[in-house]
């Protein structure tokens, strides 16, 4: 992997929650801890899915914003290189040598466009963006000349999400013209990810407004062909939909993001033998460790990993492997578990599975890597706040 | 105000998402931007009003997390020191030098308790913390022993907010005379914040559930006086609530915190006239300022600000100064704003009231200072993370 992270001057504690080599039990709570055999695992599984489908896969660094992640994904499953949201995200990447990065959104600010234009000079490597408007097209134009590199661009599609992209095949066409005439732009495909749909619980529902996304898309790519503008790339899917789109015959570049770490709001939806997908697709391997902190009266207990440690913008966490224990109420700095048998004892430490696991993972700044009942590693989340 | 931070090296948009001498147009979005004239009212007027009632305010440094703020209200608004939630929290805060320090929760993992017990050595001033439990006394004193040092302790009563503390009188008594027996541990007062009843919107509804607060919280006191035990500080009190514990007779420090910023979630509840908290009795000062990326659909524009640049645990932000347009919907990196008329133009920018504070506040490295149209300062949001 990568060169470690230099931690010779943090304090466990105050900058990190953790030191390699250190006991799973020592480590500071709230943080963020990776099941590193359950994350290789779910690395390869992915990597493994693609290859046999010929489909590539660029990992969605968005979701972890983390270089060392990333680079586990390229080496062990096989991805291409990384999508991203933000700048600044793609930034990161940049100056970590990512050679493959898709900013799979809009970029209109002059000066974000001016950093984009820069960024192949820092990678030394392919840099995309996604267009919606032809009026954007003649600013990353002048930006990419300016700087001598080149901009690729994807048209995105709106297939569902109802955020960016353009609805229609003809808009479509206009947008790609547009970026195939322009001077320091490359037409290089298609962005069309249904967002809206991966969180259905069905399958059957999944497949339904996948196979509508399927239509819309291939629509459009038939228009591109018919002049001369055939997409090198068309890419979507995520870890509800991946098969979809590997079965498509459309599309031919995955996205997916979470099915590396997993989280609750995922872990719910159903595969199509109607099983949930964290219990047997996917593993669970992010966790929010926290600690019982006080348990003044007999039937709660607090704990220390509230609105601070994640995002509950998906529903609370539960409780990984505890049944008899349950999450239920998060302020700022506090969870409340119902423990009505009063079994948890005061420093015991329990796994939160997020319910949403890009969000939280914005908030830390380590993931804290353990194999064995020990610390591993400590990876920074690279971009974490960067969101400009 | 202190020095500021050194930001020679810093890159706007990577690093930083302003520079001061900027103007405000050209600040990088998504982030946390201040109204510096309105936040310096809110505090001014916080702190005339505790003076006016013989109370002593203990800012909430949980809610900003800012070294920089915190100095505003101790020099603008006299407040005497700062709480906050965790150990982390109180070390950022004891190596600015703040010399009066309340971690107002429990501490009970023994490697915290060993780093709250170093810590007066650190600030070179008082560091309290709240108490539950009595089985908590023993390894409180066994570490401030250790490190020749005292820590002071409050007794925390659970007086409505459902978390940690203790519920009746006699269990006040019992942890406050194991307090006062410990070597190492000075017993100085009483925690007793009701958290669940600040955002009843109802004057006549909080002011009730703060009544039967104030009568348990006095009874209480009242036993501890009768042996001896008199507490030095009685202390809670938010912004929903400031003025019930001022006129009690029983508490003589507050903790506010939110008043300062404010945010949605706070602006709604009413004062004692049935008029919004921020239609007069404090102002917005603190936004998300975002951009217009996206309007590929006539009536609906994409903004740059989703759950990655806050907090939607207590309902969306809404556009501050706007009936036209709202924000309707949010995802990891975007929020869709509705445009019924189509007047909002790519790069507009909006500022954001954010639902809820601390947690928005949690998520940004930066406050962007502003006033009169240009950048004044750029604050780090200096326990951002701290968590542990």
């Amino acid at each position: 992997m990568n060169a470690p992270v230099n931690l010779d001057n943090l304090e466990v504690g105050f900058d990190v929650p953790a030191l390699p080599g250190m006991d799973e039990a020592d480590i500071q709570t709230p943080c963020l801890i990776l099941d590193l055999d359950a994350l290789e695992r779910n690395i390869k599984k992915m990597g493994d899915y693609a290859k046999a489908h010929n489909m590539a896969h660029r990992a969605h660094g968005k979701m972890h914003k983390s270089v060392d992640v990333l680079k586990l994904q390229m080496e062990l499953g096989g991805a291409i290189g990384v999508c991203c949201q933000k700048v600044s995200e793609a930034e990161v990447f940049a100056r970590a040598g990512i050679k493959d990065i898709l900013v799979s959104n809009q970029v209109r600010d002059p000066a974000k466009i001016d950093r984009l234009a820069r960024m192949p000079k820092v990678s030394g490597g392919r840099v995309i963006v996604c267009v919606d408007d032809v009026a954007n097209v003649a600013d990353l134009s002048a930006a990419a000349v300016k700087h001598g590199t080149t901009i690729e661009c994807f048209v995105e599609i709106d297939c569902g999400a109802g955020r960016c992209g353009v609805k229609t095949t003809p808009e479509v066409v206009e947008i790609a013209k547009a970026i195939d005439a322009a001077a320091g732009l490359k037409f290089t495909g298609i962005q069309a990810y249904q967002g809206a749909m991966q969180h259905m619980d069905s399958y059957e529902d999944r497949k339904a407004k996948l196979d509508a996304a399927i239509a819309q898309v291939s629509d459009a790519v038939e228009a591109l062909k018919a002049i001369g503008l055939e997409p090198e790339i068309v890419s979507g899917g995520g870890t509800g939909s991946y098969y979809f789109e590997s079965n498509s015959g459309v599309y031919n570049e995955l996205q997916c993001g979470s099915y590396a770490f997993m989280d609750a709001d995922y872990g719910r939806i159903l595969d199509k033998d109607g099983k949930r997908i964290d219990q047997g697709e996917w593993e669970n391997a992010l966790f929010i460790l926290t600690s019982v902190m006080s348990h003044a009266k007999p039937h709660l207990a607090v704990v220390d990993a509230g609105l601070k440690a994640q995002s509950v913008d998906s529903g609370l966490p539960f409780i990984y492997g505890r049944v008899d224990v349950k999450y239920i109420k998060c302020s700022d700095e506090h969870g409340v578990v119902d423990d009505p048998e009063g079994v948890l004892k005061i420093n015991e430490k329990l796994k939160l599975v997020t319910g949403h696991c890009d969000p939280t993972c914005n908030v830390h700044d380590w993931y804290v890597g353990v194999r064995g009942g020990k610390v591993e590693t400590l990876w920074p989340v690279s971009a974490r706040g960067k969101a400009y």
